[in-house]
């Protein structure tokens, strides 16, 4: 039932041309809100290059975004671990499985924060919900759709 | 109000190593369902190499997952424009703007999925909702969180 044909070789690694940058408040991963939605009042900017800006046509009225990001301020020797503390288990030391928590330390460090859409300028959007340090580089944004990103 | 300072320079591209891969009954990205919900009920499986299986550890009992992968099937040359037909408009050609449709034409074609897990065993994730052609290398897994990843 369940589809068993595989393509066991390892895919090369991609890469990914960011798009933009955040700009926020914050300037370190520690001082930084964990979660978007904990700092929901919290206003921050993502500045497209100007290559991409025609990209935002149609944006316009879609209440939520997400932002698929590129967590660069996380070092890079904190991404090999598969098992991790997660900021809300850090009083106990717990290790968890990496891709069962929202932490940053991944092997891919990419972000995806849903945030709210103040306004929408040329290549700038305003947003409000803010889990990023200011100069985070922007690989993607994509509505956020109810029928798509939950359950029913 | 909305912060200001700006970082402008151009970031450069990143790399990401695909950490597992899919296994669908779709071969091809016409005929695949253009979102795991429209195919709630299709099963895949997700499989992690060897060394990424721990990173699993406590997904267990996590309904549903997001699913971040790399939309290698699309064409490289249909990921330049910055306006697309999406699905849903084909009959009409109009053309949005790429960061307001969830098209994989676009120019990181990172793909989210949002799809229900049904078990896990070792490196092997099956699971519900399928919108991605076999073999599609997965980047990232994170488990769907209510308070993150919805509006209040």
């Amino acid at each position: 039932m369940f589809p068993q044909s595989a393509s066991p070789e390892v895919h090369p690694p991609v890469r990914l041309d960011p798009i933009g940058y955040v700009i926020t408040d914050y300037t370190e991963p520690r001082s930084t809100p964990p979660q978007a939605s904990e700092a929901s009042e919290k206003p921050g900017r993502v500045v497209l290059y100007e290559q991409y800006a025609d990209g935002l046509t149609g944006l316009k009225g879609v209440p939520y975004i997400w932002l698929l990001t590129w967590l660069h301020a996380q070092p890079e020797e904190q991404t090999t671990d598969m098992l991790v503390v997660s900021r809300s288990l850090e009083g106990t030391g717990q290790r968890t499985g990496v891709f069962a928590t929202r932490s940053p330390h991944r092997h891919n460090r990419i972000g995806l924060s849903m945030v709210r859409v103040e306004n929408i300028t040329g290549n700038v959007i305003a947003f409000y919900g803010v889990d990023l340090v200011t100069g985070t580089p922007v690989l993607d944004i994509k509505p956020w759709v109810r029928g798509i990103d939950a359950p029913p």
